[in-house]
């Protein structure tokens, strides 16, 4: 199994730099103060489709050779993964197929058929999934871009950090999302490769810790049926992900999903960015762990800002 | 009645520079397609307390004579000009008296008593409010700072389109929202100072449309009783900015409930940036009037990003 390495990152950056946004690192002074150390938000929620997936997808597909390129890509997921493969596609001109599950939310599915996708529906199962994709791949002999469980992918992921630590060489520890892994792996491969000294930490929902339990047995374990409000962080590492991650990742903390909400709606109020819930594990790591973090100065990779807005999780009407 | 200059504004600029932040002017390749022009949106929802009624209270306060700072400054207002105020002053070392109705709600008295300022309860009429407001001048000698007409606030509001153009010296047209004309006054006079070829325009709601009556009729005609969900402009123009208005300001639009908060929703969704209401009036007015705009390179001036988020102006759990 190869793994990355950062100077597959740096050609990933290279390749991808035309195509992406170089995103802003914002601080606030008030979350400074609230925290008691410096906090510099990577904010990949300004990313083209509103997330770091852009990244992964776009160097996925400028990578294909050029026979590969003529027979399109395929991928199932519902998601930003799923958008952000559509525009990287599109903007090539290479053909798109995504399966997504028949009950997905219609504004995904029109944002993907938007970006001139084209969309298999199926049932909402994996195996469903995994099915249809298979049947595309087969048909048409495009190529799979899985969201996280590839090479190139990983590589596109981990340049958000690069560009971070190209503006902050100084930082004290990186924290960043884990869900598939995807982001984890680039982002810990990337900031080791430049410097081991810096710390790099996974933020995880308690209740969708497969990554947490995989890192602290050593075991590889899946989650079953995962809950939580952070919709981007309900897959499980793949052994590819699992590989980088305990190479390269200090420690990976839980968060509840009271503090997850919690961290949102500060950022929102504080910042005056929108940021998913995904995104706000971050910080919800280290509104639970203060003493972790005291004094230090902490890169945050906020991963996007795809959010419902017409249901938002703190109650209407409410104070709080 | 002495009207303010751009030479003022450059002078407000040089003194309030060292307090506030020099917000960034941000654009979205998504909006400018949506509404075919190019847009520039100052953000000074990412101004210190969330608004540019920041910089026109630090203009006002720094412009104090050493005895009148002694005494320190008065206002009446539950909006942001009293959080700014009360920051203003206490940054410097100086006494600031809030009058506030009693029914203001408590996150609103929260804000600027843990700015450190002084908080008068009053009942929520205007003449109770201006009564307490006399009161406490009269016992403390304080200086009293209004919202809008004062000279000094409105250079203060003029340094934001200042710096705007500064980083884009090639707009065709500059629009701010109109309450109380403080804004709107500020920004004109700085546009029309520096290149009469700008045309500037003022967005103002429909259901409070004070400014766009008095400046179509040449008659001063404040509001009755208005109701809109751009909380912000519920002020009427003052003769001062009345009378500045009427000089620089090339055509004020009025826009409709609705599409104040669709444009809101629209630049939540696609900017992943938080604005107020009064805010998107700009991009109402470009939504209702495209022809006028179209192929046009466009300074809209976001007012300010304080949304009570436990009540947002759309429905919960629709796809609207």
């Amino acid at each position: 199994m190869k793994l990355p390495t950062l100077t597959d990152i740096q050609a990933a950056h290279l390749r991808i730099s035309p195509f992406i946004h170089r995103t802003p690192v914002l601080t606030s002074n008030q979350l400074n103060r609230i925290f008691s150390c410096e906090l510099f938000f990577k904010c990949e929620n300004f990313q083209k489709v509103g997330a770091f997936k852009f990244r992964g997808a776009t160097n996925a597909v400028l990578s294909l050779t050029d026979g590969q390129k003529k027979a399109g890509v395929v991928t199932h997921s519902s998601g930003n993964h799923a958008a952000a493969l559509s525009l990287a596609a599109g903007i090539n001109g290479i053909k798109a197929y995504i399966v997504m599950p028949e009950n997905a939310p219609s504004v995904k599915k029109n944002a993907v058929a938007g970006y001139g996708a084209e969309i298999t529906y199926c049932k909402p199962t994996l195996r469903a999934r995994e099915e249809a994709c298979k049947a595309i791949m087969e048909s048409t002999g495009a190529t799979l871009v899985h969201p996280y469980d590839n090479f190139n992918v990983i590589c596109g992921q981990g340049t958000a950090a690069l560009e971070l630590l190209e503006e902050r060489n100084d930082l004290d520890l990186v924290i960043a999302p884990v869900g598939g892994g995807g982001l984890m792996s680039g982002t810990s491969t990337c900031v080791k490769g430049i410097n081991r000294g810096i710390k790099v930490f996974g933020a995880e929902p308690l209740n969708a810790s497969d990554a947490w339990k995989s890192f602290t047995t050593g075991i590889l374990t899946p989650s079953v049926n995962p809950l939580t409000i952070a919709d981007g962080l309900l897959t499980s590492l793949s052994e590819l992900t699992f590989s980088i991650i305990r190479k390269n990742v200090d420690e990976i903390l839980t968060v509840t999903e009271e503090s997850i909400i919690s961290s949102m709606k500060l950022v929102w109020e504080r910042m005056k960015i929108i940021i998913e819930p995904s995104s706000a594990t971050v910080l919800a790591v280290i509104g639970e762990n203060p003493e972790l973090f005291r004094g230090k100065k902490v890169g945050l990779i906020i991963s996007g800002g795809n959010v419902d807005l017409t249901r938002l999780p703190w109650k209407e009407g409410g104070m709080a």
